[in-house]
């Protein structure tokens, strides 16, 4: 997507190791009008698939979920995060994902509640790097008995290699942006 | 709000003491339609306050600032909660919310880059009971030499007095419902 591109060319910033800063638009500051365009663009790509609710992850996931959910006219289901190993609750959904940038395993939770078997998923995130987020909502849909759409993502760390695994194993995957090289904090897109 | 009152009569339950979950449309499922119209309903009561930009924080306040922003045409910044005490970095403001409902102190925390003094805040938040996070949010807003137009908060917990203080102090607050008791589980609301 040309406007989410320039956007990160502008204003991104590479820090540190593969750690690309979006926070004055994506996931601190949120700029709602970007952000209303992108929730746009996954709509026209993902609108002929049935999708009847949309799944994401707290926090920064919400605000694009919630901005694409408008166009599809559907709810949101937004998973939380705890470092409780076991909350022990039978009614939630639970799964673990690593996170490479903060160096923790979040346990993923889900109420049972708010997923019926036969409901038609689309998964939404704000980045995919190595894809354990979106692997922790894809088993959480699995044990629900629902179907996924789809994974939609703003921004994919293509050199990190997830989302290309993901599409080997057949998954449709769509990210706005692929990153594809960062060396020297010079930021290259990957050709649509 | 008359329509978000016959929600939470429908399809909120109280639990414990005090707790009152309405996760089926606010704070983990996202009801889009709804909290769109949450959005404007804030929008109609502070479009003359020359609204800047939005704060809010993490997570469940984003979904209602998102929808409120499309109104304004303004940004949101959501703040960050962290259980680490000291980042000891220069380039954020700090403040600290306690949780009586987690039983834990988070700290609070806001790039400086995102709040120029001279601007214009409106503090959205989904839940209001003892007024910690929103006075966490006024204070880094005061630290940043922003003015506040007020604070909006979708459900307020009126008896446990937190919003009645900040009335007290002259703070505009504002909420789409006012919860006066639980007791027994029966929910019953401020008048207008």
């Amino acid at each position: 997507m040309e406007l989410l591109k320039q956007k990160i060319l502008a204003e991104g910033r590479v820090v540190g190791d593969g750690i690309l800063k979006v926070d004055g638009f994506l996931n601190h500051q949120i700029d709602v009008e970007l952000v209303s365009a992108m929730g746009k663009e996954i709509y026209e790509r993902f609108k002929n698939d049935g999708v009847t609710k949309i799944l994401t992850i707290e926090a920064s996931g919400i605000g694009l979920a919630v901005m694409a959910a408008q166009y599809f006219g559907c709810k949101v289901l937004f998973a939380k995060k705890s470092r409780t190993t076991n909350m022990g609750n039978a009614d939630l959904y639970v799964s673990k994902a690593y996170s490479f940038t903060h160096q923790n395993e979040n346990t993923v939770l889900v109420s049972k509640k708010y997923i019926q078997p036969g409901e038609k998923l689309l998964i939404v995130d704000d980045f995919l790097a190595h894809g354990e987020a979106s692997r922790a909502l894809l088993d959480i849909a699995r044990q629900a008995g629902a179907e996924v759409a789809g994974v939609a993502i703003a921004i994919e760390k293509g050199f990190q290699g997830g989302g290309d695994e993901m599409r080997r194993e057949g998954i449709n995957l769509y990210s706005l942006a692929i990153v594809d090289s960062m060396d020297e904090g010079k930021i290259i897109f990957r050709e649509n």
